[in-house]
This record gives C-alpha cells, sequence and structure tokens, in this order.
C-alpha cells in the first residue's frame, strides 16, 4: 500500500491538502492502513468547493440587511392550539386516520453526542432521572406504540408508524445496540430503520484540512441537514416508497416532549395541503436564543438568532406580541413528494454554513494542540435549509410546557436545557394531566396540594409525577384511572397500574 | 418588677396566654425584664381575636369556589407598553409633570431579611455581584436622584422625591446605618424617611403563642400589608401630607429593575384619574407561580398561586393568552386620598391571612424543637388586600425583561430568583440600551458580538455592560456616549464616563 502508486498523492496535491502525509512515515503500519482509506474515501474538489461557497457566503454583508427582507409568518399560514381551539379535533383526527393508513413516518435526528452533557454516548440513551428512569429514545418509543395503538383502536385495522432514525458515524454502532438490547422497547425490529448522516472534515481558515492526531482527521457529522444527502444515499427515501409512507414528522431527539407523530400537527398539515411544515413555539421575550421561522424576501426560512439585530428582534405587531415570535424547536412535517424533490434536486444547491470552532489539531511538531479561540470551521447544512423550496408552507404553533423542553447541557447553576428541566418539564405536564383528569395530590398530612406548587424554597420541588406512555400519549384516557383519586407524591401510572411510591415504600 | 403586681398574669390568664411565664422563674432579672416588656407591649386580646377571624377564612370554603367568580381585567382599564406604544410619551409627561411638582413620593417595603439568601441584614443591602459592587438600595436610591434631575431639567424648577422606607423590627437599625453610613446616597437625609413595620407573635394551631426560647416570644411581622397600620401610626400619612404629596409609588426591595416612581405608571394611573393601580407582567405559563390581578365578585384583588385551579389557570382568550395573565409584581399606585381612607377606613376591616409554618419552638422541658413539619401560623397582611376598596383602578402591563427580576433565593442549580439571575437581567437590560443607542460590541478578536448571545456552553455569558442609574434612568440620553462605538466587555457607564474594564486593565 503506497499512496503515490494509488495517485492518493496527486490527488491531495492537486486539492492542496497535502500536508495531511506530513507524518505519513512516523506512523505505524496500522495507522498508514486506516489514514489512507479514510483519505480514499474522500472528495477533496468537492470539500474544497464546499470551503470556497460556505466562506464566500458567510463572509458577505447578507445578514446585515437581512433585517429590512424579514416579514412575519401570515395568519392565514398559522395553526395555533392557543388561537384554534374549535379546529384541533378535526386536525387530530385526520392525523390518526393518517397513521391508521400507515401513510405516516417518524424520523429521528439523533446524530448528536451528549457532549456538553458529560456524556460521551448518543443522547437519546440519556435516562434525566425520571421515576422510571426511562431514556429518551424509551419515551419516544412508546408514544409510537401508543399512537399506533390509539390509531388501530379508531380503525380496527393495524398499522405502522416506521421510525427512521438517523445516526453519525460516532454514534451509530452504539445505538443500534442499545436498541437491540432493550427489544426495540417493544417496537417491530423492522420498523425502527437506522441509517447514517456524513461526515466532513474540520478545517482551518485558509481550507486545509485539519489532523487531530498525526494519522487522523478531524471529522464531524455535517449537521442536522446532512439528513437529506443521507436520505438519498442510503436508501431512506426507497425504503418509504415500498412502504407507501407519504408524511413523514422530523425531529431531534433532546426534546423530552416531543409529541412524536403528533396526530394534530400531521393533520393540520395534511388539512391545509402542506409539503412542509414547523412546529414552533412562541419567543416571547426579544433576546431568547432561539431561531424564528420567518420569510425573507418572500420565502420561508428560519433566521438564527445571532443573525437578528436587536431593533428586529424588539418589534411588536400591534397586538403586543413580538413580531418574529415563531420559535423553531426543530420539529418539523414534510410529505414524502417534497422530501423526495428535495433530496434529488434541492439540497445539493444549498451552501453549508460555517460554525466557527476550536478545533484541537497537531502543529508541525506533532503536538497536539488545544486552541482557547476558534482555529477553523466545521461546515454543516440545517435541516431547515429546505424550507425555501416548500410551494406550500405552514407553520403550527403549540404551547412551550407541553411539548419543549430540551437537553443540552450538564445540570450546573443557573443551567438551562439541563437533565433536571427536563425531568421537570415531563412531570409538571403529567401532574397538570391527572388534574384535568380528576385527580388531585395531597401531602403527607392529607391536605390538598394547590395546582400550582410554590418553588419558593427550593424544597417544594414539582410533584413528582410519571405516566408512562403507553397509558397515554397526551394526556387522554386517564379519568378512569385518577377521577375523584387523591394521590400521594411520587405517582406513577404505567400499563401495570397506579403505584404511590412512597406509600408502597418502593 | 412583679408580672402579679402589675397585672400582666391577670392579663395572660384571661388571654389564655399563661404558659408565656412558664419559664419565668428561671430566667435571669435581665431575661425577666426583657420579657415583662415584650408582654407589656401586645395587645392579647386583640391577637386572639386576629388569630380566630384568620383561621375561620382560613378553613372556610371560599377559595374552592374562586374559579367561578373570577374575571379578567378588562382592557379598558388596561394599560400595557407593547399594546398602547402611542401613548407611552403622553404618560411619560404627564407623570414627570407630576413629578416636577413633588407630587410623587416613593414608598418601599423593605421590611425582609435576605434569610433564603443565607443573608442576615436587609435585602437591599444585597450586592448581587454587579461590575459596580451596588447595593439594591443603592441602586434605588440612583434612580431616584436620577428622576429629580430629569423633572427638573424638563420644568428647571427643584423638586424632591421623598422616599418612605418601611423596616420592620429586625431590619430598622442595620438600615438606617447602611442608610448613614453612605450618605444616603447622595439624596437629602431629610427625604429619606424610615418607618417601621409592626410585629405579631406566631402562634400554634389552638391559638397559644410560641416560645422560641424560654424568656421570648416567637414574634414575625404582620405582612407587607402591615404597611396600612404602621403608615397611620407612626406618622407617616401627616408627614406626606405636610409635603404635599399627592402620588404614591409602592414597591418590593427585592427586584432590582424596579421603575422607581416610573413616571410612565405614574401618567397612565394619573390620567385614567386612578385611586389605585398594579404595574403586572404577563403570565404566560399555566403554572406559573405568581399572583394574578383579576376581578372577584366585580371588585379587584389579587388570586395567590396556590389558591388557583388548574383549569382557570389554563383558561384563555380567544387571542390566546392566558385568560388570567396579569402577574402581580407588587408594584403598585396609591392615590394619597386612597391611601388615607385606607389607613383610616379599610385596613381594620381587614383580616390576616394565615400561612402555615414549620416554627422553631421550646417544649416544656424548656428544649427548643425545630419541627419538620408546619406546626403553628404566622399572620400576615398583604399590600394588595386593599385593592377591593378602589373606585377607579387600573392595571398597566411592562415587560417582565425590563422591569422585574426579584432575588428571593441563593445561588442553586436550576435556581429561581437567585442574584445570578437578577445580576444577568441588569446587564441584560443595560446591553439592550446600549445597542438601542447605537453602540455595538465586540469580541477579543475584533468582531461584532450578536445582539442576542448565545447561552450554549455556559461560557457565553450575558455581555458585562453596567449603567449608572446617575447616567440613564430608562435607557434615555446614551446616543452622545455610544453611537457608532464598538465597546469589549466589561463595559460601564457611570458619572465620571465611559470605561472598559478589560481594556484599562481594571
Amino acid at each position: 500500500m503506497d499512496p503515490n502508486t494509488s495517485g492518493l498523492v496527486q490527488k491531495l496535491a492537486e486539492a492542496g491538502q497535502s500536508h495531511l502525509f506530513q507524518f505519513w512515515k512516523e506512523l505505524s503500519p496500522k495507522d498508514q492502513q486506516e489514514l489512507f482509506q479514510d483519505l480514499q474515501g474522500i472528495d477533496f474538489l468537492e470539500i474544497n468547493g464546499f470551503f470556497k461557497r460556505a466562506m464566500e457566503t458567510s463572509s458577505s454583508t447578507k445578514h446585515e440587511k437581512m433585517d429590512e427582507r424579514m416579514e412575519p409568518v401570515p395568519r392565514e399560514v398559522l395553526g395555533s392550539v392557543t388561537r384554534d381551539r374549535e379546529s384541533l379535533k378535526d386536525w387530530e383526527a385526520k392525523g390518526l386516520d393518517c397513521i391508521a393508513q400507515s401513510k405516516v413516518a417518524v424520523l429521528l435526528l439523533a446524530g448528536g453526542q451528549g457532549t456538553r452533557l458529560g456524556f460521551s454516548y448518543p443522547k437519546g440513551m440519556y435516562d434525566v432521572g425520571l421515576p422510571s428512569h426511562k431514556t429518551l429514545f424509551q419515551i419516544q418509543a412508546e408514544r409510537i406504540l401508543k399512537l399506533q395503538q390509539l390509531a388501530e383502536q379508531k380503525t380496527t385495522v393495524k398499522c405502522c408508524v416506521p421510525w427512521y432514525i438517523m445516526t453519525s458515524g460516532r454514534t451509530m454502532e452504539s445505538t443500534k445496540d442499545f436498541f437491540s438490547k432493550h427489544k426495540y422497547f417493544g417496537l417491530d425490529k423492522d420498523n425502527v430503520i437506522f441509517f447514517q448522516q456524513g461526515m466532513l472534515p474540520a478545517m482551518d481558515y485558509n481550507g486545509k484540512i485539519i489532523l487531530e492526531s498525526k494519522g487522523k482527521l478531524s471529522m464531524a457529522p455535517d449537521g442536522n441537514g446532512g439528513l437529506y444527502r443521507a436520505l438519498g444515499n442510503q436508501g431512506i427515501l426507497d425504503d418509504m416508497q415500498r412502504r407507501g409512507v407519504e408524511f413523514i414528522h422530523v425531529y431531534c431527539v433532546d426534546n423530552i416532549l416531543v409529541k412524536v407523530a403528533d396526530p394534530t400537527f400531521i393533520g393540520f398539515c395534511v388539512q391545509k395541503g402542506a409539503d412542509c411544515g414547523a412546529k414552533v413555539v412562541e419567543k416571547t421575550n426579544p433576546t431568547e436564543a432561539v431561531g424564528v421561522v420567518c420569510k425573507v424576501d418572500g420565502r420561508y426560512q428560519v433566521v438564527e438568532y445571532s443573525e437578528i439585530t436587536l431593533a428586529t428582534a424588539e418589534k411588536r405587531s400591534s397586538d403586543g406580541r413580538l413580531m418574529f415570535n415563531a420559535g423553531n424547536v426543530a420539529n418539523h412535517f414534510f410529505s414524502f413528494s417534497f422530501l423526495r424533490d428535495v433530496v434529488q434536486k434541492y439540497e445539493p444547491q444549498l451552501q453549508h454554513h460555517v460554525a466557527q470552532k476550536k478545533i484541537p489539531f497537531v502543529d508541525v511538531h506533532g503536538q497536539l494542540i488545544k486552541p482557547e479561540k476558534p482555529n477553523g470551521i466545521k461546515m454543516e447544512k440545517f435541516v431547515f435549509d429546505i424550507f425555501q423550496f416548500a410551494k406550500t408552507f405552514v407553520v403550527y404553533e403549540v404551547l412551550r410546557e407541553d411539548e419543549f423542553s430540551p437537553l443540552k447541557n450538564a445540570d450546573t447553576q443557573d443551567g438551562k436545557d439541563t437533565p433536571t428541566t427536563a425531568r421537570h418539564a415531563l412531570m409538571s405536564l403529567h401532574h397538570r394531566w391527572v388534574l384535568n383528569a380528576g385527580g388531585h395530590f395531597i401531602d403527607e398530612n392529607g391536605r390538598r396540594v394547590p395546582a400550582i406548587p410554590s418553588l419558593k424554597d427550593g424544597t417544594d420541588l414539582p410533584i413528582k409525577c410519571e405516566i408512562s406512555p403507553l397509558v397515554s400519549y397526551a394526556g387522554e384516557g386517564l379519568e378512569k384511572l385518577v377521577k375523584g383519586q387523591e394521590f400521594q407524591a411520587t405517582l406513577m401510572i404505567d400499563e401495570r397500574g397506579v403505584h404511590e411510591l412512597v406509600k408502597n415504600g418502593v
């Protein structure tokens, strides 16, 4: 195995990446072989092209002028759980019909590791410390199971919601092992389909690929927008077509409240004849770090919080709400035909976004350096980059406290989006389900606990209450279990019944 | 000094409080004297009456039925900084006029200690860790100073905003010392008037006063509604009358963003001919632990979060907002004549609220016990109890991120209302002031920092920026200092100029 004879040396020279061989002679034969294989799998001219175009776009002044080009989402394309209450039942019924006919698939973006959580496994394997200690993957799997049951109860026809799970090179093996070990959490193995997003090398500001060790390129997943390329080159579109999937719900693994394949959202999008839809939560604080769905030059897109000026972020409509308040939560609807067009026609036109990063690298002496300032870029596409190609785009606004609590950071003082906030969000939702179904909570003295718990002194934490998705998908069906009854926390309701963990001494 | 001869023994026996003497013989002469004096100052029959009525009200079922009696604040009594933008300038001008005519006083509720902060001093002495290390008292004093200047600039007449500060028995001395030591932060000593709210003994569930040691009653301030009684019996109303005060802004010490004597709020209330007004922030999450201003049986009041059912908390108007969304922030307007009527006529009619507490006590053997469950009550009145007596009540809705960030708890993981959240809220507001005045922030590489900082990995904290109230009361007057300029954090702007603490190596 000689890089010369393989033409690889010349290929790298032509691409200006010959420095990748600089430590070749110091490498063991095994490391040489691995580097050789890694390099052979890379299209350097394509990557150089990505770099050139991404840097051009990034350094252009387009963001500066974006403010004047932004328009809010018009009311006629907006569905809202708070403002369109009279339509919710219809939308839900429509969505359940689609599910019952096995026309709906879910697609999970699960390429991320829990690095910021201090966790080297796939994020979906994280246990936020619920009474059941279920992982994010299990919670989501059980919601799919329950939804299939609800649809089947409605139609008495057996249906299936296939679950496509996009991992990255770093998470594929451990994700598959985890599902296998847990018997796919009760789902049919054939309906859980794993695929892998691409990786791209990190580059310095001159377009040179960065080495993270003498024989190893610094590689990173190509962003959640890597989805579209992967759908094509890994046969996922074909699989969807074969199964007759017409509607796809795409979401991100880190949201513990995610309503997987939410029938109301799907029904709304289908009734509106949408090819693409975004679920959003209301942004209420101008400086909240969330991207907003809006129109730019007449086309829908997500404007990220870092691109927006304060003046635009603070603009308000006459009703007093923020004008740009459609907070993106990485939760989308696509029709199959739109997704196919995206993969085949539109995605290749998209440029990568540039993320400036601190990327550990080996210097010319072969020494590993951990930089303190950004020293290079990672190139990413985003899942929402393709909104602009939609012919009928809709937006669906839901309540944050019911549907969005992402897990991003480890528990720290003043922490946002931590295991604690995720756990509290889920227990608070389930607490409300019990109250709304006519149940009550009492304290250790038998007194009824107020519906809104005080959080005054840190000892009055949220009521501990967890309801298995196998029992209720969105609060339905609980009356027969809780109505008129009094419970002492911790309350757990699962497929085996209603349990008060304190009373039982568990 | 013999309790027998003084009639005190008989008085206590008649009131069923003889147990307060049970350790008399064990006390030192000094402790005997102190207990004697404490007991002489107490009207036991009155307190027994308070207890009886408070417990009756507390155990009655009125809260259960409140939901059906609640109505939201009608639009016509509501002013809103987001929905009535065209009126804000007028209201502000009106308020400044009143201030310029020395018709406006501020009244600070500062009876609380920083117990939950792990701080035994008055809360106003707390330093949340701003670059300037100013305390809450200093920040508020400087806002008053600045407001006097703004009003004087407008009218060229010298004016005064007297500051009435209500302390409790526990905080009076240290508060006065602190102000004296700091030369009243530049205010005229004669215009800072301290007075003291009353104290009431804690009682067990049988109405027996609790001893916290063998010779000492367990006493607690009588709630922020103790204000009204204190205004009368300490000559404060008379002082207001003598000064010609017509409008009073009442607020609580713990809100770092408080716009003391906010001219826009005052102007709104005055233009509406209101005798009583409440500043509120929008409650957006049904289970947020905040009381709401609403009408009950046609009269305004604050319904506390613990009194509300979930069904009511979740009710929404047709515009999708929560129906009961006027979140009370202990920030009120009173006309002098209303306040006088309250003190003289209405307050005595009000019953105390019952707060169940874990109250340390000495048992019959003289041993101090710290109970793990609530074992007794404290009796309190609330400052908003008198809304029901207003003839023209108005509500003024402001933005939480601009005006409300209370300091209640010590810094802990997942903490709410902590020194960190207070500090961040103030710096975020001042950051936005700089941006809106045309200034920019750059990072250590000279690149412009996005208006909305990422909070992703905990290292990207809010831009450190603090503007002295002596320079700007509410963001005004900054253009000449920052427009078109680039700053590196930490930025401090005070009466001595504009400082970048990094560059200067401070």
